[in-house]
């Protein structure tokens, strides 16, 4: 089988295992919309590179995996601009509520909104992924909280990958917290989801990971034990949202469960982060949230280090506390803030998100067999994706299986 | 004299006064390329609004004055992105300059670099500014100190605005800091930089303003007192980098010697602040700087307000430091990290950088016979200019002296 596309003259970040994996004068074939060989410039076997389809000169760029932006909640209606605007100007959480804000108000606008609004505001979001290289995209529902809107949100998840160039591997969050006005207990609110809303989710093709809400502020480990084990018998991967705002025992009781990541982890323990270390789940870190809300609490990067953790990195993009869809700008805070390396950054958009998704074996290095998606990178040096901070435009252009894809009018 | 233009069905933020300044069903028409009307559509006076040349419908967007970057050293060579590798990987200060790096190595390759390499680097983080709204900017001279250098720096800097539509206002920077390998004293380069290169700078009609650099670290009291002497008889207005790493009692020696602003200001002192708001000297912060060096002084945002001191805010775009060309991006760090609120940032961009460069009397506000420099924004409320965190482009589009103004295409 020949080859479909050939890119040369381009500098490669395989991120295949430690360090960036480059290869300074590669060459890198696609057929299928995978990657079929990849190596040296010089090493190319001449006869499948004379007969390849379309060949790319790509001019000395960096080429790296497509990033893969593997923990948002980019579907929502509205902004929380007001609540940001009062907060600076010394109102209190109670005032903000008064006057109509805080969470409560994005699932009462997400659940007004129809389809075709929530679509139409995420889209200039997933724009702005893009632009920023970003090939997969994880979105989460949790802003409905009722059956009609958590369906309605993941429904919208899919046909944006219908509609742009892009993977979309969704998370059903119905655990996000407890809706607004529910008049019963947690117990009984989490029985509406273990019999109800992600059943239906599931049965209707909409739920490719079970998220939870693990915090004091959520749910406990009985309640979200009770949720995942209907997920394990649905067949569904687990993750959770935990031990942000205090050590919850969450990073310990999803790698007990074989979840694929635990989320935030501000205050996780040592005791959980041997567990994930023992259970290879990974630290999913992110930084937008530690910088909007002025965390003083950092997640514990020397520990995921020293015992070998994977380390994933996400916008988080939502409207309450990080509403940013800059892979490169939470680069950039991961270092700044975490103290977490260039390369430690990328890997983190990269190999280490694509197994925070379960992605591990198609996606997120450039290797034989993987899929052909592709960033292209205006840079010197790998070390500059983290060290600009907002300046000029760093990516070049995507690959998507394969195929180049010209950027989306970058309107909002 | 009839109008040339009219914008109506806009809602206008003139930013002429404290608070926006809101005009929600506003008009606002040029002439001869300033404002030569303003206020209430239905205030229209009828019979110029007829003869109108060109009609613009702004379909309900948010326009402001357009920006005004007043504080950037967005002219030089290379970056520093081995710097910020090295030292996430654990380098000091040492390990970084024996390899070649630190701020001796941007005065190294901007020294080395030509008119045109130096042109070429710089405009597309000039274009990053213009698609934020920027319609003003200031570039500073420093990364040459010797004379060839700085005068290249600032003929570039000149180029630029005659490349863009931009207005750009240049500094004289010769004493940013010490030039490496200068074999005498620091007063024998104060020397130079009042007999030679600030007077050739001069009268070579390539500067506007005099910068200094007064910090323990760099040059005291004394010595800047003698450039400025050579700046005020040139007829030079002043302005200095200061009482950022320490108290260097620059904000009142500023104020006293009656400079235009006193810029970073993380560790100045109350009586400084005093004899500031005697002397109207804006406060210019730079928050770019302060999250990047993890800095955890911040400036003095409640002695500002208190005593009124006018606050500019600016991207401080430098390799060093502050990497960045993302007014937005600075105005939400303003916030986060500053606590100013959105409408304060919003003015420190505007109506305060204008008065931070001496051009309160044409540019930074809404008002008849200014400028008709404007940044138009695809918002529903003023507060997401600095609440959101690089999400889709909220720049719908710039007027520069009264003409709309095509986006350069996003490259970088
Ligand atoms: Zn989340
Ligand atoms: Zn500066």
């Amino acid at each position: 089988m020949g080859w479909d596309a050939l890119w040369t003259n381009v500098k490669l970040a395989t991120m295949a295992e430690a360090g960036y994996g480059a290869i300074r004068d590669g060459a890198i074939a696609v057929a299928d919309g995978r990657i079929a060989w990849i190596g040296q410039r010089g090493d190319l076997p001449a006869p499948l590179a004379r007969t390849v389809r379309v060949l790319h000169d790509a001019g000395g760029l960096w080429l790296t995996p497509g990033l893969i932006d593997s923990h948002t909640h980019i579907v929502f209606a509205g902004n929380r601009a007001m609540d940001f605007e009062m907060r600076l100007n010394g109102a209190d959480r109670a005032a903000i509520y008064a006057a109509g804000g805080g969470i409560p108000s994005t699932v009462l606008k997400t659940r007004a909104a129809s389809f075709e609004t929530l679509l139409a505001e995420a889209l200039p979001r997933i724009d702005s992924l893009q632009a920023e290289g970003v090939t997969t995209v994880e979105i989460k529902s949790g802003y409905g909280l009722d059956m009609e809107t958590e369906l309605r949100q993941l429904r919208v998840a899919r046909r944006i990958g219908e509609t742009r160039p892009l993977s979309v591997v969704t998370s059903f969050l119905g655990t996000h917290g407890m809706p607004p006005g529910w008049a019963g207990t947690q117990d009984s609110y989490i029985d509406f989801v273990c019999a109800e809303s992600l059943p239906e989710a599931v049965r209707q093709g909409l739920v490719d990971i079970v998220d939870g809400g693990l915090e004091k502020l959520a749910f406990d480990h009985a309640q979200m034990r009770r949720v995942w084990d209907v997920a394990q018998r649905l067949g569904k991967p687990i993750k959770a949202h935990t031990d942000q705002y205090s050590d919850a025992g969450g990073g310990k009781v999803v790698a007990e469960v074989g979840g694929l990541s635990a989320d935030h982890l501000e205050c996780v323990s040592r005791p959980s982060v041997d567990a994930m270390a023992r259970a290879g789940t990974v630290a999913t870190v992110l930084p937008g949230a530690n910088y909007t809300l002025r965390d003083e609490n950092k997640p514990p990067i020397g520990w995921f280090r020293e015992l070998g953790v994977p380390m994933a990195l996400s916008t988080n993009c939502n409207p309450g506390s990080s509403p940013t869809a800059s892979p490169l700008l939470m680069m950039n805070m991961a270092c700044t803030l975490f103290m977490m390396t260039p390369e430690e950054a990328l890997a983190g958009f990269t190999r280490n998100a694509a197994r925070a998704l379960g992605l591990q074996d198609s996606h997120g290095t450039l290797e034989v067999g993987k899929a052909a998606d592709f960033a292209l990178w205006r840079v010197g040096d790998l070390a500059e994706l983290s060290y600009w901070l907002q300046t000029g435009r760093l990516c070049a252009g995507i690959v998507k299986g394969g195929r180049s894809v010209p950027f989306q009018p970058a309107i909002r």
